[in-house]
Parts: structure tokens; C-alpha cells; sequence
């Protein structure tokens, strides 16, 4: 099958082999990517991290069913973490998820960081390219996590949604640097329990330490995403973020920033794969490490310009 | 004050200068790093990180005051987080840590994670450097969180310390992929609270899925670091740790892997800046950008590929 053709044909065998490829780091993808290039730009891109046990991956199911409700096509996906700790409920997420898949207008793809760290994010914003270059019109990146990986990959996004619940603010303190900037729509989930109010409180005081573009304020939403009450709000709010950045030229800005984003990440894999591939088998990198570790004769700074200019005459 | 002659005569001043200076990436840091590379490689570093809540920087006092009586001189490297959020307590952690700072042997330094991320990486391994030609036999390295950064810093510690507490387990089980598997003890702190058997039993069995060197068993301990209780076997466990490493000749492993850690993160770092200052500065550069957002002649991938070919013509 020619995959071009084939994700240009909407064909689902395409899109979901071809994210196959670049998530193996397959040369094959790479031609592919090039051609599809032309045919991305048209997606809004959406992330989504916060609280672990928040409730993502249900409120990421409801919003897919309203989002398709307004008739949006929607691509979903979902970034796991290697960790075998989490693997049981993650299974159960993606159980939940298969509700959605006999949808033809929903299409799923989870993605682990089994290989490099600096893969996985590569390969997460190639797999978006290509359910945009698809056609898909809302894409959704759903992170398990709220790591610095995740918080880098969402905050890419052109909307990226922040979710917490009722007990979790001190997770939400916790959590990585960063996280509070990088929210455009807060949501309460399980915002039926006890202490919803206070977590919403909790977050738009955090919100207020964060500057912001003037004319813009975060919405706290509430959301109960296991009976669907919330969501449609949550929906619209999308749909609201993205007109506001559209009306203000904002949008530009943001697709600029995910672009360099990319380009940072791909050049960052790189750049590691040939410095460890160096440092472990070429005869002079070999050398340089036995300055650096067993005579000190040289240190990390030096080492690491001497390594830069190795690459560079070898190129 | 001529800081290598500074730090070689112990001046804690010099010390506290030279790491102002690599924390703000200053040129003048770099000859000096370079003469002290000699000097550097002799000490134990140790790295602490785990759930947050579960009494870290308490532990790390203990901890250190027990190292004293074992005759060790102590450097310790606080990392903190930028978040405004989380402010209050790590000043809190900071003044229960001047106690120590009083005692000569013992040189104490926070770290902000407000520069560049990969930025925060090098400037930390500079630190312990700079604490190791200086002459502290133990070196911690203590985080505020347990990210993924903070996982990737203290994992490349000689010995890594992985902190929970009672009704901590789900947190740990909600960390980065890597934290099981970093660490060579692991200790339940505030084991005087309901839950400790528990949380025992938990990390034994996380510890058990992690593969490991065939002979190694990580220990699980118990403190109440507030009390003292269970420091000393702690600090008995850190030095058996180092003996098992050098027995088994894996000390030699560790350092050289740490090296290269830090090389990697020194070139990261450099790639980061000059790739974001060539994209949004230089003219081919900012016609390549063009192409990739606006006309989309261009796919990322390729962008990248001609990115790194523009910056080793430049160079």
C-alpha cells in the first residue's frame, strides 16, 4: 500500500502503519512525512495533562462523543509511560476507549516511551502531522502523566487543557514547573465529590501568580466526565480558546512555536544518538573518554566542544 | 579572589562564587572549571529524590549531621523548582537547613530551575565538580520533586536514594518510568506513621520487577528523619553501597556513564541555544521557517536536517 495515497484516501490501515513507522524511527517513514507535509496546518491541536487519577481518559472519551456531537472528526493520542506500574489501569483506559473506535470519525493511537525519551516526542508530533495531513479536525494529545516530557509535549498544543479534582491541589502544587503556564482551559473533574469548590479556588489563585496576554483569563471548568455533565462547556470552551487566538493573530505565534518545537526535538534525538554512538565506539571519542574519566586531563566543558567538532569533521 | 586557588584552600566563599558564575553560564567559570577537572573524582555522590511530602530535605539534614559523626566533610546541592507554588515550603526546607551551614564541614547550595531546563542539568553537575575539587567526600544531591529531570539528574549519582513515605505508594506507582529503577536504596520515611508496613511491602514489590545486576538487592529502610530514628543505618547503607560498587568494579562504570551524562547535557544545552537563536535571528534560518509554517514546502524533518547542515557551515 502507499501510505501517501493511502492517509490521503482516509484510509485508517495507512495512518495507523505509518505511525508504526515513525515510531521505530523507520527510514521508510521519512519520504512519507516529506510529501505529507503540504497537507498539515488545518488541524486544532489540543492537550491535555494534570492529576494522575483525575479522570483524563474518561473526560477525553466524553469530549470525543461531544466533539463529534458538533460534527468535528477527531484523532486521539494517548502518551503512556514505560513504567509497569501503571500498566493495569492504562490497560483499562484504552478498554474504555474502544467504545470510540467503531466510531469512523474517531481515531485512537496510544503512544509509550519505550524507546528515547527525545523519541517520544518526535514521534508524538509526527503521529499528529499525520492524523492532520488524515484530515482529522480536532487532535487530542492526552498525556497519563504530568512529567516535565509531558508538560513540554502538551504545552505545544494550540489549546492545552490542565485537569485536576476535588483533593488533588496539592498535586497540582507539586507538579512540575511550568505546568500553571501552560493552561489555557483549567477543569475540576469528579466535581460531583467534596471539595470541588476549594480546588477550583485553589486553581484560580495559582492562576492569578501567572502573567498572561492581558485579555486573556483561563476558564475553571467543572466537569463530572463519567456522566458527561460538564462536558459540552468544556466543549465549547475549546471552540472559544481557538476563536480568541484566531481574533487576536495569535495562532500564527503559537503554530511557529510548535513548528520550532519540532525541529528542536527532532535535532535534539539526533544530536544524542551520534554523540552516545561517538562516545561509545570511535577510536578518538574512546580516547577523549579516558581524558575526561582516568587521567582528568581534559574536563566536561572541553570534552564536550572537542566531541561537537568531532561530529562535524566526520559529517 | 582567584577562585581555583580559592576553592583549592577550601574557601567557601570561592566556592559559593564559582557556582553563582556557572549557574549564570558565565564565560569567566569555564578556565577554572578546566584547571579544577584534576582535582575532581574522588568524592561519594549521593542523590535523593522521591515523593514529595515525604520529608526529603528533613532526612537530608539527619542524614547529614550522621555523616559528620562518621568523620565525612558533606557538600549538598538543593534542587528546586521554579514554581511560585511550592515557594513557602522550600524556604522553610532552606532555613531548617541553616543549622547546618554553621558547621564548616558541611557546605550547603539550592539550585533554581529558573535558567533553560538542560541549563539547570549542567549547571548542577558543575556544582558537584566544583564541591568535589574543593574536597567533600559525600556530595548530595537532593531534589524537590521527582520529574523526569530530577530522575535523570540523581540517577547519575554513584548511589541513588528513592524516598516515600506511608500512603505514598500511589504517588510513586504515578511517577516518571525510571525511578524503580534508579534507585540503590530506598528508604519509607515517617515510618512512625500507620501505613509503613504497607508502603514496605509495596516498594519491595515494585523493587522485584526492576531487573537488576544479579548479586544487588536494593535495601528498604525506615527513618523518622525528625526523630534521627534509622539515619545511621542509612548512612550505613550508603557506604555499603560504595563498597559493593568498588568490589564489583562498577564504580568505574558509574563514573564514566556520569561523564558522559554530563557531556550530553553540556551539548544539549549548546544545540538548544544556538538552534533557537539561528531560527529566530538568522535570515536563511528565518526563510527556512517560511517554508515550514506558512508554504509548508518543507516537513520538519528535513527542516532539521538543513538546520544542523547551516550550523556547521557557520561554525
Amino acid at each position: 500500500m502507499d501510505l501517501y495515497e493511502g492517509i490521503r484516501a482516509r484510509n485508517r490501515l495507512a495512518a495507523a502503519r505509518l505511525i508504526s513507522l515513525v515510531e521505530n524511527d523507520d527510514a521508510s517513514a521519512r519520504e512519507v512525512m516529506r510529501r505529507l507535509h503540504q497537507h498539515t496546518g488545518k488541524a486544532h491541536i489540543v492537550g491535555i495533562t494534570g492529576a494522575t487519577g483525575s479522570g483524563k481518559s474518561t473526560l477525553v472519551s466524553a469530549l470525543t462523543k461531544a466533539l463529534r456531537e458538533h460534527s468535528r472528526t477527531v484523532g486521539i493520542i494517548a502518551i503512556d509511560p514505560t513504567s509497569p506500574f501503571t500498566g493495569g489501569a492504562v490497560l483499562g483506559d484504552r478498554i474504555r476507549m474502544q467504545e470510540l473506535a467503531t466510531d469512523p470519525g474517531v481515531f485512537i493511537r496510544s503512544m509509550g516511551t519505550r524507546g528515547a525519551l527525545g523519541g517520544l516526542a518526535v514521534a508524538t508530533n509526527d503521529a499528529v502531522n499525520i492524523l492532520d495531513a488524515f484530515g482529522k479536525e480536532v487532535i487530542i494529545v492526552e498525556t497519563v502523566g504530568a512529567g516535565q516530557v509531558e508538560v513540554d509535549i502538551v504545552g505545544l498544543a494550540h489549546t492545552s487543557i490542565v485537569v485536576t479534582m476535588p483533593g488533588g491541589g496539592d498535586e497540582i502544587k507539586a507538579m512540575k514547573a511550568g505546568i500553571m503556564e501552560i493552561g489555557d482551559i483549567f477543569v475540576v473533574n469528579k466535581a460531583d465529590r467534596e471539595g470541588a469548590d476549594r480546588a477550583a479556588a485553589e486553581i484560580e489563585m495559582m492562576v492569578e501568580i501567572v502573567k498572561r496576554e492581558p485579555a486573556y483569563i483561563p476558564p475553571i471548568l467543572r466537569t463530572v466526565a463519567t456522566e458527561g455533565l460538564g462536558v459540552d462547556g468544556l466543549c465549547n470552551a475549546i471552540f472559544s480558546h481557538y476563536d480568541y487566538l484566531q481574533e487576536h493573530g495569535l495562532l500564527e505565534e503559537k503554530v511557529r512555536v510548535r513548528i520550532m518545537g519540532e525541529l528542536l526535538e527532532i535535532i535534539n534525538h539526533r544530536v544524542h544518538l551520534s554523540v552516545t554512538d561517538a562516545l561509545e565506539h570511535d577510536p578518538e571519542m574512546l580516547d577523549l573518554m579516558k581524558k575526561l574519566v582516568d587521567t582528568r586531563e581534559i574536563d566536561p566543558h572541553s570534552g564536550a566542544a572537542m566531541v561537537i567538532r568531532h561530529l562535524m569533521k566526520r559529517e
